[in-house]
Order: C-alpha cells, then structure tokens, then sequence
C-alpha cells in the first residue's frame, strides 16, 4: 500500500481574488504533484480565512444594500468556498499531472465537519467575519439576529463565530473510497463545513470556523494517514523566535513540543494551534508522524533536508 | 452489479433562497433514497439556473457598488453554486439514508465539463444571466469587457452568455470510483463548470452555460447507464400539449420522439432539450432507456406506472 500524506494548506497558498488564486494554485500544484511523485498518496486540506469573507461580504452586502439576492448563511457561505478553491486546485493538480504524464483522479469533495453544539467555544465566540459596522449598527443586527458583534481592531464592529474542535468528518467513506483508488482528493476545505447533530436526526449547519489544521490532523487520523504535512509561511517552527537565541527545530517529540508550547515559544493563532494539531495527530495515531514546513520547501523536508519533524 | 440511474434534476426542486432550497431538497430526497430502495446505484446531476444567477448578481451589485468585493467570473460562479447546492443535497440524502438504516457514501464532487472553444454556440450567446442595465450602461459594459449584452424581456439589458455541447467530463474518473463503491455520487451541477483545452495544456474555464439534461446525458453514456431519469414538472411528455386532442405519452421510441419533435409537439428551451438529451442517450447506449417524468411520480414511474419511456 502506498503511503498516505494528509496536507494541510494554508490561506497564503490561495490569495485574494480569483486572479490571485488561479496563479497562486498553479506553484502549490507543483510541490503537491512533486509528493505524488515521491509515491505518496495525497489528500489536501485547506483553509478559507479571506474566501469565506469575502463570500459572506457579498452576500451580506449585497442583501443590504438593495442588490436583491437573500442573505446567506454563514455554513453555505463555506459551502461555496469548498466549490470556487477546489475548482482552481483540481484544475492546476489536473494540468500539472497532465504535464508530466500523470494519470490519477483528481476532485474535491464537499465536506461536513460534525462539532458538537456544547463545545465551550460556543460559549465564547472568537474568530471575526464579515463586515465592519458602527456601534449603533452592531447594536441593531445583534439585537435583531441574536449575533455575537465586537470591537475588531480600531476600525469597527464585526460579528464573531466560535471556533469549536472537529469531531467526525461526515464524508470520510468518500475520501477513503477515492484514497484507496490513489485519486488525489481535496477535502475539509476551510476546516469544513461545521454542523451539528439535528433533532430531526442527520447534520445541519452552525455558523463556526472549523480550525483548518485541526480539522487536518483529524482527517489524517481518520484515514490512518502515515504523515500530516502542515504547511505554512516558514521553512521550520522555532523557539525563541525573533530573539538572539532564535533556533530552528528539525525534530521534536510530543513532549518536547508540549514543553516549548507551555514555555509560550508559539504564537497563539498563529504556530500555537499548527503544533497542536501535530501533537493530537502523533500521539493517537499508530506510527504516523507530522510535518511542519513551507510550500517551497515541503519536497526538501520529505526528503529530511528541512522542515520540522515531529515524533513520539 | 447494480443498476445504474443517472438523474438530472429540475431548477424547481431547489428553490431561489437557502432556506427554501433546504426545505426543497427533504422533498427531493425521498425520492431518490426510494429509488436506491429499489436496488439502483444512482449518480446525480442538477440544475442551477436561479443559484447561479443569485452567486453572480450578489458578486456583481457589491463590486459594482463599493463592497470592497472583487468580481467573480462566471466559471467561479457556478463552481460556488456546486458547492452550495451540493451541500444542501448531500446533507439531506444523508439524512434521509440514515432514517431508514441505509449505509452509503454520499457526496457532491466538484465537477468540470470540456466544451469545444469552436462550438457554434460561442458566436450565438442564448442564455442571460446576471444583473438588469440600462441601454447606456450595457454599451459600456459591452465596450469595457466584450460582454455580449442584449434586452431581454423588456426589463432592461442582459448580459448573455453561449450554451455549447458537454464534450468530456473531467472528473469522470472519480465518479466512476464512487459509484463502483455504491456511493450516491452529486456531479455535473449547473451542468458542470465549462471549461475548455488550454493553449498552456489543462483546462480553463469559460463564460458558459451548459444544458444540465445534456451534461446528464453524457454522463449517463459515459458511466454505462442503465437509465438516465430527467426529472421535471410534468408527469408525462404531452403531444398536442393543451389542445383539444393532447395526449400523454408512456413509451416512444427514438424514431417516433425524433418525428413528434420535428412535428414541433416540445417546446424549445423546455421539453424539447430534455427529448434530445433523452434521444442522444438511448440512440448512443448499448441497451440503456431514458425516462421522462416529475420529481414526486418517479418511484411510480420506475415500476411502469406512469412517465414517458424513451427506447430504441
């Protein structure tokens, strides 16, 4: 059996418009079809911090202002994020592959995450979305739709949505069925949609943001991935970042990991949740290992010339 | 091996907000969780006239009236409404299986459909889409981006965009991959994201729309189908449709649905396209039968009851 790489990709592989995106894809395309060709089988998670934004402004601003289309729900607004990224994805992976004379299935799948409703993230919504409002505004659309809205950064009111912890990754029989054909599958894109057990019985949609390396390493451990491969903006994770005695990390265990994480060497929202997602991912899997690096270098790092390792 | 149906589902079963679209597609789901009931494997395309018009009408009231949004080109409009519709479909067939203990995969894979840049269609764009203008700003809009504009139903100007033939489905293999799986597999929604040869190797996308019974159909011959199912708002095709001598149809053979369309008994833009996809299959297919009928007969017309049977 070939062995499995579940990615994580970051907001920063994608970009700000479609433009943007289509361009950005096509070097991410590269390095994915790069581990296709060191013989791994791969999924890809991705983020879609900026798409679901500016999504969620359209709509928000278009129902607002007279433009006639109905407000979308923040699931569905996610929904369409999975279908406008995976479209661009599939279709660099597609043209790179066809390049090299590489034939596999390509598709992304649209995918439900279940959270569950009593998560303490409820509790406390954190993560800003949509547009900025004056306090008044706030007051009325919090008033009248029961959002949570806050002060973000000096430059108005936003709603917020909790980020609660991915628990089962509804289409997983899918991606497995896809995996075990050595498709490439694209999935869990921006941390997927998060929904709840309805009364009603089956899933229905909440507004939250699912954490996308979070909602990765999940995946990876569902699939019994042999390694989850995050990649974000830096080649590896360091301790004393931006001191003098800055230094880079080629391997860590669990418990170094955990040690450097309470010692506050990584940034909340930031290098924090990317470690994390490793450590939950190591610790429960059988012998699979995780994988901190950048797009740029991530064939390099498979190949144990950089990134960060991290182990039992 | 199970029998494979392919169904093109109606705009009509989806509804023109998300809240009439989730509580449309319970409905829908019943229907085809009773033909998997019935020992099918089933492959599902649908329509996304109004979703699509809604996606591209919010992106283009917001970049055109200060939202700080960027404008979205249609090809990326219709992958978003794959996944907006997808979800929502997806979801509710979930939901509906796990009521009646049923255990499937089920998901919605974004899916691309080649058309030929040389199609006649590219010269004749048929299908509006998008936002009303006044004469002046269509001849702006014209000169600034190509757009071909044209007054549609005296409301003001549209732009219109080309309606060309489904040559290859590009996820095809995938969808294959579930379906072996028994999976219930959503694809070719919107009639698939348009795409075409690139110069660069790969596909494009492009401003298109493409007939979903004709992506259905093509579909349907591709993965080998025993049936291809077009659901629609009628029971029955009707010749002499609401005259004095109308009468319904419950089995016609090519040759006779070719003479009764060249009679002009289907109505072009309507039944007529849905009678071609359904010609161009069974003429096409080793032993494979179309049927024509409404969403809440099908069961029915499945077991001979009612519906319009379409046979060599």
């Amino acid at each position: 059996m070939s062995k499995r790489l579940v990615i994580a990709l970051g907001g920063n592989a994608l970009g700000n418009t479609p433009q943007e995106q289509l361009a950005l894809v096509r070097e991410t395309a590269r390095t994915i079809v790069d581990l296709v060709e060191e013989g791994y089988d791969v999924v890809i998670g991705h983020g879609n911090g900026p798409q679901v934004g500016m999504v969620n402004l359209a709509f928000e601003f278009a129902a607002g202002n007279g433009g006639g289309t109905p407000a979308m729900p923040f699931p569905e607004c996610g929904a369409m994020t999975q279908g406008y990224i995976g479209y661009h994805l599939q279709q660099a992976l597609q043209r790179e592959m066809s390049h090299r004379g590489i034939s596999r299935g390509c598709a992304s799948v649209i995918t439900q995450v279940v959270v569950d409703r009593a998560d303490e993230a409820f509790s406390h919504p954190t993560k800003p979305v949509g547009m900025f409002y004056s306090r008044e505004e706030a007051g009325r659309i919090s008033a009248a739709t029961g959002y949570t809205m806050v002060e973000d950064a000096g430059r108005g009111y936003r709603r917020v949505v909790p980020s609660p912890i991915p628990q089962k990754i509804v289409e997983l029989p899918v991606v497995e069925q896809l995996l075990r054909e050595h498709s490439i599958v694209i999935t869990v894109g921006g941390g997927g949609i998060p929904v709840v057990e309805s009364e009603a019985g089956g899933y229905e949609g909440v507004a939250a943001v699912i954490d996308k390396d979070r909602a990765s390493a999940r995946l990876a451990l569902d699939l019994g991935a042999d390694m989850l491969v995050i990649l974000t903006a830096v080649d590896q994770v360091m301790i004393n970042y931006r001191q003098p005695d800055e230094r880079a990390i080629s391997r860590m265990s669990v418990a170094e990991a955990r040690q450097w994480a309470a010692e506050g060497h990584f940034a909340p929202g930031s290098m924090l949740p990317k470690v994390e997602s490793c450590i939950s991912f190591v610790e429960n899997s059988r012998d699979g290992v995780a994988l901190i690096t950048s797009l740029s270098k991530a064939r390099e790092a498979l190949l144990g010339h950089t990134g960060t390792i991290v182990t039992r």
